[in-house]
C-alpha cells in the first residue's frame, strides 16, 4: 500500500524494520557497483575474434595500407559502416578513433573557437555567455564538455517523447547565444525514451529559428541497442533536415563501444559534407589520422547491418535478464508504495528512477555507506544539481545477475527508508 | 668543380645538358614521392604479429580488463614501457592513443585556455600575443599547432648541437609572453642533429629565466631510431630539470608510430606528476580512456628496451641502404659543386639539404613538374616561409630503393639546373 497513507506509528514501525534490514546488509560488508554503463565481460567476449581477424591482410580495395599514416576521415569501408549505423551517406561520415566523446569535444571546441564565425566571437560581441540546451535527465559527460568550454547550460525537461519542444523553441527564439542542444534521441541516457517523429521534425527545423551557428548534437549512442522484439523507430533527422535546409546544423555521433570493446572500438561523426570539410580542416592540426588498423578490424568483424544486428542480439540475450531483474525487484519491493517511479526501457543501458523529491542524494549516500555504489545523484543534471533531488540512474549491465540482485535489494531498502524518514519529518 | 667558378658560356652549356636530361625524365612520366617520413611496407611487416598477439588474454596484473572503459593515464604496463623509452619513472608517463601529435595539441590547448593561470589570460592582460620559439628547420606539424592556437612563432637557428642558446636565452628573458620552445632533441626533424649536453642543460634551466607557465615541448620522436653502431647520446632533460627545480616545465613526447604501425600504435606524454595530474583533469572532459587493448598488444610485442632495440635493428637494416643511397647520389652528383650542403644523419627519418639561397621552392616546383613530389620548400619553417628559400627535406624511407634512386637522380638534376639558372641570372 502507499506509504503516504500510513500513520506516524505505522511509519515508525516500518522504519525500524528497514533499519534492521540495513544493519543486516551492513554486516555483510558488500562491495557492489551500479554506476557506469559498462558492458560485462561476457558481452566483451562476444568480440574476442577482433584480435587476429586481419590475418596479415592490411590493404584496402583502394590500395591504402592501413598500417601507415594518412587520412583524417577514416577508411572508406569504416565510413560506409558508420553511414549504415547512422542512416547517412558514407561521404557524410567521419570514422574516427576509440571515442565518440572525444569527437564531440573536438566538434564543440571547433565551433567555440575555430569555426567561422566562431561562437566565442559572437559571445564577446554580445557581451554574454554561450548557452546550450540540455534535456534532463541527461548524460553527464555532455555537460562536462559544456562546463570545460565555458558554455552555460539550460536544462529542458524530457517528456517521454523527447524534449519539451515548446520550451525549446521559445528558448532558441529568445536568445541568439543559445547555440545548440544535446540529444540522445534513442533509448536516451538515462530515461530510455526515444524521440517521436514530431519531435525529431521540430528539432530538424530549430536552426531556422536560431542562427546559422546553431548545432544539434545528435548523440545516437544506443542506435542499435535494443531490448525488445519491436525496437523503437527513430525518424532520420538528416533526411528531415535536408527538407528544412538545415543539414549543416546537424551533427550525429555513434560508436562501437557498446557493440565490441568499450573504449577500444571506432567512433563515428556524421555531418553534411560542407560541415565535415570544415571540421576536417580544424582536426588536421591535431590528428595525423585515426587508427585505421582497428577500423579495418571492425569492418571485417561487423561487416554490415545484418551481421551487426545478429551480434547485437547476442548482447541482448546477455543483458535482457538483468533489465528484467531490475524491473522485478523494483516492482516487488517498491511497487504500489507511491514513493518511486522508474522506466522500463526498450533499449539502451539504463533504468532511470525518480524517488520522492528531496531524497535522491540521501539514498545514494546511504547505499554507499553499506557498500553499494550508485551514480551520484544529480549527475544526470547540468552542474550535477538535480533541483528536485530525485533522479537516480541505475546501470545494470556490468555486474553479474547475482551481484545485481544483491545490489538492487540493498537499493530498494535505501529508497524506502529515506522515503519513510522524509514522511516522518514532514 | 665548383659551379661558381664557371664562365657564363660554361654555365650555358651545362644548362643545356641539364635541360636535355630533364626532357628525358619528363618523357618517362614518373610518379615518385619523397615527401613524408613514412615507414615502407617491409618495415610495417616487422610488426604484423601485433594482430592476434593477445590470444584471448585481456586481463592485467591488477585485474583490469583492457576491453572495458576506464583509465586516462593508460595501463601500467604501457606506462612502464613509455617510461623506459623516455627515461622517466612510470608515474611520470601517460600512455595515450595512436598519436603523439594529438597529445601535443591537447597539451598546448590545455596551457592556452585551461591551465591555471592560463596563457590566454596572461596574453589578454599584457595586450599582446603568446609566442613560442621554433628551432629551424623544424617539424611543420609543431608549427601548425601554434598557428591554430593563435601563438606567434619565433624561428631560432639550429647550430648542429641544438638551438642557438644565446639567442634562446635572450628571447626568453626579454618577453614573458614567450611561453615555450619546440624541441626534437634527437636526430632532429629534419636536420638530424642531436642536442649536446650543454644545450640540454641550458634548456632545462630556461624556465628559471621565464615564468612558471613556460613549457619545453620535448618531442623525442626518434629516440630509438638509430642509423649507426654508435648512437648519439642525449642527456636526460628531466634529470637535469630536477636539479634545476624545473620538472613542472618539461613535457616529453614519443610514440611507437615509427616502431610498429604508423598511426596505429601508442603515444606517450611524459611530465612531472603534478603537471600530469593537471593535464589529466583537462583531458577528463574529452577522453573516456585510450585504447587499452592496443596498449596491451604493444606491451606484449615490444616487451622491454632490449626487445625493442632488437626490433629497431631490423628497421635499421631495411632503411640504412636508403640513407646510404641518398648520400651516394648526392655526393656523386652534387659533391664539390658548391651549390648544396646536406646532412648525414646518424638516426631519424630525414636528410636535410640546403640549396643556394633563393631556389629551394623552384627546385620543388621543377621536380613536381616531372613527377617527383618533394616536401614543399618552406614547410620546415614557421608559416611555411623559409626566409632564405634554401631548405629541402628529403624523406627516403617510404619508396623502394629503386624508386628512391630514380627520384634522387631527378632531384639532383633539378637542384643543379636551378643553381645554374640562378648563377646565369646573377
Amino acid at each position: 500500500m502507499e506509504l503516504t497513507g500510513l500513520s506516524s506509528q505505522q511509519l515508525a514501525a516500518r522504519k525500524a524494520e528497514l533499519e534492521s534490514a540495513l544493519d543486516d546488509i551492513r554486516s555483510q560488508k558488500l562491495s557492489l557497483d551500479l554506476t557506469r554503463g559498462k558492458p560485462a565481460s561476457d558481452q566483451l567476449d562476444l568480440s574476442n575474434a577482433l584480435d587476429g581477424i586481419l590475418e596479415g591482410f592490411y590493404l584496402l580495395q583502394d590500395g591504402t595500407d592501413v598500417r601507415n599514416y594518412g587520412g583524417i576521415l577514416g577508411i572508406p569501408e569504416a565510413r560506409a559502416l558508420g553511414a549504415a549505423i547512422l542512416d547517412l551517406a558514407p561521404e557524410q561520415v567521419l570514422a574516427g578513433g576509440n571515442s565518440s566523446l572525444t569527437l564531440m569535444y573536438q566538434y564543440m571546441d571547433f565551433m567555440t573557437g575555430f569555426a567561422s564565425p566562431c561562437w566565442r566571437d559572437e559571445a564577446v560581441q554580445a557581451g554574454s555567455r554561450l548557452k546550450f540546451l540540455c534535456p534532463v535527465p541527461g548524460y553527464d559527460r555532455h555537460f562536462t564538455i559544456c562546463e570545460q568550454l565555458g558554455i552555460e547550460m539550460i536544462p529542458v525537461p524530457l517528456t517521454g517523447r523527447g524534449p519539451d519542444m515548446d520550451l525549446v523553441e521559445s528558448l532558441v527564439a529568445a536568445d541568439p547565444l543559445v547555440k545548440g542542444i544535446w540529444c540522445v534521441p534513442k533509448y536516451s541516457n538515462p530515461s530510455g525514451e526515444t524521440y517521436d517523429d514530431e519531435t525529431v521534425k521540430r528539432i530538424a527545423a530549430l536552426p531556422k529559428r536560431a542562427g546559422a551557428g546553431f548545432r544539434v548534437m545528435w548523440d545516437n549512442a544506443y542506435v542499435v541497442h535494443h531490448l525488445s522484439d519491436t525496437p523503437d523507430q527513430l525518424a532520420s533527422i538528416m533526411e528531415l533536415a535536408s527538407r528544412e535546409g538545415t543539414e549543416d546544423n546537424i551533427v550525429l555521433l555513434a560508436s562501437t563501444s557498446k557493440i565490441t570493446f568499450a573504449g577500444a572500438g571506432v567512433a563515428f561523426l556524421g555531418a553534411s559534407v560542407t560541415n565535415l570539410k570544415a571540421f576536417e580542416k580544424y582536426l588536421s592540426a591535431s590528428v595525423i589520422g585515426y587508427d585505421k588498423v582497428n577500423q579495418l578490424r571492425h569492418v571485417r568483424f561487423l561487416r554490415d547491418m545484418d551481421t551487426l544486428s545478429r551480434h547485437m542480439e547476442k548482447h541482448r540475450a546477455l543483458i535482457q535478464p538483468k533489465f528484467d531483474k531490475v524491473e522485478a525487484v523494483l516492482e516487488s519491493k517498491l511497487g504500489g508504495k507511491g514513493i518511486a517511479t522508474w522506466t522500463r526501457p526498450a533499449g539502451g543501458y539504463f533504468v532511470s528512477l525518480d524517488t520522492m523529491a528531496g531524497i535522491a542524494s540521501e539514498v545514494v549516500r546511504m547505499a554507499a555507506g553499506v557498500g553499494v555504489k550508485l551514480t551520484p545523484a544529480g549527475a544526470t543534471w547540468p552542474y550535477g544539481v538535480d533541483p528536485e533531488d530525485r533522479n537516480i540512474r541505475i546501470a545494470p549491465t556490468f555486474p553479474s545477475l547475482a551481484q545485481l540482485e544483491k545490489a538492487l535489494l540493498v537499493f530498494v531498502v535505501c529508497v524506502e527508508l529515506c522515503a519513510v524518514n522524509k514522511l516522518l519529518e514532514g
